[in-house]
């Protein structure tokens, strides 16, 4: 019978274990960041085999038996002290994390490792030849790779669901599509009514006012200048962080200060790079809005990506696209592109950040077709996990996916099923996290504003940090304490449910 | 008895290992490098952590007594296979670093990885700071630690001698010390002739034509421009690697297509920048020219720190200060920064990069003092690890030293004891390999003229090619198949002896 003296000695002895074990982690995120950003072509194969060789030793050392024996040793404690301690929610996350380790095979996770890094590279060449071929051969091999890790972990699940686990514990495939459901309606009727073809054109206007604002010439050395300053207006710390150009936008958290944002520039695509900012400069202030105290334990994470996901859309949208917030920054703006924005009116720039617009592209969709672009992915490679999806098929079912939810085809691969890295990257079941973070991201933001107040007016005023000052208490600094669900129960005493995120978007979208 | 079957069975675990060990060790060269270019001052304590988490796993792996017996289990293989064959060569190597790590204990390593980390920084903000007592307690503990390791590595050697064997295998203090009172007198004979007080002047030039050439302005934007051309032209491949501004010059070997050089320019100091570059583009040449097939084993790598110095000096003083050299690109230089050259003449800028002057700075000295500042540090870090030097005494024993050596005394510690980093990084026994490096490449560059016949023809047509050709396949192809004396014995004939540094230096600057 282990004592309460065993049980401490033991949960001193994982913390120590998980601290190594987050150290070496970070080491491979510092490798995927130089790998978005400065490694030279040449070093791509050495990376493939380094971040190989990184996951193995993170494998051997979270599936080590001793692990296990230390976590039923030390499992008493989490108990005593209560559901809601540091020391549960420590313990509850090294069993889960312990567990999945040791039902996979090292080679398989070697292997994963290795496919994905050669498989982005032949992502990124197949997109920029706007060749499929290219891909696809790894594509096939990645959903062959994350089929094998899938029924290892979870053999008696849906293979899909296990994986979508990984990202958002406890999630399923069938609530993902239930949420569909229940939001697909509502945002075809919002998109036939303010896109292009719909009737009411005032703010979120089609080719009414502010149409072409956003594609004028905007120098890609001063579109840098100006967001590395609103990202510093916003709360990012940039003495503990960086923003880079990198070949995609990206947050990675390298450690306790240490948080690395990448982000791309086009002189006439303005609002593609300044939301990608905008949206990983959220996931930063989240990452430097933890509890240092807790750096290296489990708990210094957000409980599941969707929730991270949340708090990237909510800067990105709600605060990003506010009136409020251009009210603040569309001076300095047309100061510092004054040839662009010289005779622009802030109305019209305003109804140009907010435009509703079926495109082919998620990334820099609008709020109200965003949904839908997730769904298509959900859908997609629900059924190359389970089979009923060939990766040779996968851009015919791609057109004809988009064509049925929004009514376009893109004309080559590289608009359509090539856009997003993260198949490549051996991510699948990750996309449900970026609707779960609309869902969230509204239901605290609307939390918010009854605590705050609406936060239009201190945005007009340039004060971000009450807004910030209070997500960082509710939402940042508890880390991974709570699940996802209890967070958002505990910050906004609601179930997750879209009905935050469609009322906001109907009141964003009334007729003026 | 170990059948032959057992002895390739246990060889090829070990080169397995071997490239696991590899691999993670070159993790800490991309964090080394990242902490020299890009990382936020913020990350520094992190940094640290990671590397101590890092040098613990590869401790752990290179210690583990199953390695040992491997070892012994493979060992009749490279006795078969013989003494020059790449299996004797691993498997040397091998169990030279499994004896040393399995002599280290754990806590030792990550202490040791984990203080150098933060010393540097308390060094760097020390010499910003011009205060060494900023400096001081990390020093100490830093000499703590290094002594520490030396009594675990050889507790029969002197323990200078136990540190210098990690850079030099083989190599004595006492060697080391013979070699400087031989080429101490040459060297002063020279110095008092061709210094600023000696009676000639011609080329080496005190205060003779071009003085202060290279003091003029020379914009850092179109040195880097300058300097990444010429590295180009000299056969460094930046497709396999990276010439980035750092903290301070280095070449990071991350792995096979990955060699990355920092450097740090500054407007009025031409030669400062651009001869550290070419010093680091000779280490470069030197890793991108080792054969790929040996890559992630023992064999990948050169015999000794002084054989990889060799090669940067070779490139930075013999070819980069050469009469060929700059008959070719004095006049691009010339194109590149017209303001400053446009009314120097050939010779005088040759004699001005060819001056002997004493100085207080070791990485900036002319051929004839840089050696005369090693000696300083190796008397200085060897009393030190004996424990007859305190760190506290450090400064004042410094400025004793230039005093007698060069007859000039820094003006504050940043321009004395604090100007390099080694011994903050804990590098104690390191500095000697910078002589050597001076005395193997005088002899590897006189075989080679006395192979291929002057090369200072080839230089002024732009040629590199077949110097670099010849280094390649006798130094950098082998690798660390052969010691460091026995590779010099096959290129050059001879053992390590300083006479063709001396030929050299008396060739260059004898009576015009």
């Amino acid at each position: 019978m282990p004592t309460a003296a065993d049980a401490l000695k033991a949960h001193a002895e994982l913390l120590a274990l998980a601290r190594e074990h987050s150290l070496l982690s970070s080491c491979a995120d510092l490798l995927e960041w130089d790998g978005e950003t400065f490694m030279p072509r040449g070093g791509v194969g050495h990376r493939a085999e380094q971040l190989a060789a990184l996951a193995g030793v993170l494998h051997e050392k979270a599936s080590a038996p001793r692990v296990g024996r230390l976590i039923e040793k030390a499992w008493p404690l989490g108990v005593d002290r209560g559901p809601d301690s540091p020391e549960a929610a420590n313990l509850r996350e090294l069993k889960r994390r312990h567990e999945r380790a040791a039902r996979l095979p090292r080679r398989l996770i070697e292997e994963r490792a290795r496919v994905a890094a050669v498989a982005q590279q032949a992502w990124a060449q197949a997109r920029e030849e706007r060749d499929f071929a290219v891909f696809r051969p790894w594509l096939e091999k990645i959903v062959e790779l994350v089929r094998a890790e899938a029924a290892a972990i979870a053999p008696s699940l849906d293979p899909y669901d296990a994986l979508l686990d990984l990202y958002e514990p406890g999630m399923t495939g069938a609530e993902i599509s239930r949420l569909i459901a229940e939001i697909g309606p509502p945002l075809r009727t919002l998109l036939a009514a303010h896109g292009p073809f719909g009737k009411r054109r005032g703010r979120s206007g089609g080719a009414g006012p502010g149409a072409g604002v956003l594609e004028r010439e905007f120098p890609t050395d001063r579109q840098k200048l100006f967001v590395q300053a609103v990202a510093a207006s916003l709360g990012f710390d940039l003495e503990q962080g960086r923003l880079d150009v990198g070949q995609h936008p990206a947050c990675i958290a390298i450690g306790p200060g240490d948080t690395r944002l990448t982000a791309r520039y086009a002189e006439r695509q303005f609002a593609s790079g300044f939301f990608a900012v905008l949206h990983e400069v959220g996931h930063g202030l989240y990452d430097q809005g933890m509890d240092p105290a807790d750096a290296g334990t489990p708990m210094h994470d957000a409980p599941s990506l969707g929730m991270h996901e949340s708090q990237a859309r909510l800067w990105e949208n709600l605060v990003g696209r506010s009136r409020g917030f251009w009210k603040h920054f569309f001076p300095r703006l047309r100061n510092v592109f004054h040839e662009a924005l010289a005779r622009t009116k802030p109305e019209a720039f305003l109804a140009a950040v907010n435009r509703v617009q079926p495109t082919l592209n998620r990334a820099e969709a609008d709020e109200v077709t965003y949904n839908l672009h997730v769904a298509i992915r959900f859908d997609l490679e629900r059924s190359m996990v389970r089979g009923d999806l060939a990766a040779a098929d996968l851009p015919e079912a791609w057109r004809a996916a988009y064509a049925a939810a929004l009514g376009i085809e893109p004309s080559d691969d590289a608009e359509g099923c090539l856009q997003d890295g993260h198949w490549a990257a051996g991510l699948f079941g990750y996309f449900p996290t970026y609707l779960l973070g609309n869902v969230y991201a509204a239901q605290i933001y609307a939390a918010a504003a009854r605590d705050l107040g609406d936060p239009d007016a201190a945005f007009a005023r340039g004060d971000f940090s009450v807004l910030l000052g209070w997500l960082r208490e509710k939402v940042y600094r508890p880390g991974r304490r709570f699940s996802a669900a209890e967070l958002l129960r505990r910050v906004t005493g609601e179930a997750p449910a879209p009905a935050a995120m469609l009322a906001a978007l109907q009141a964003r979208y009334r007729p003026d």
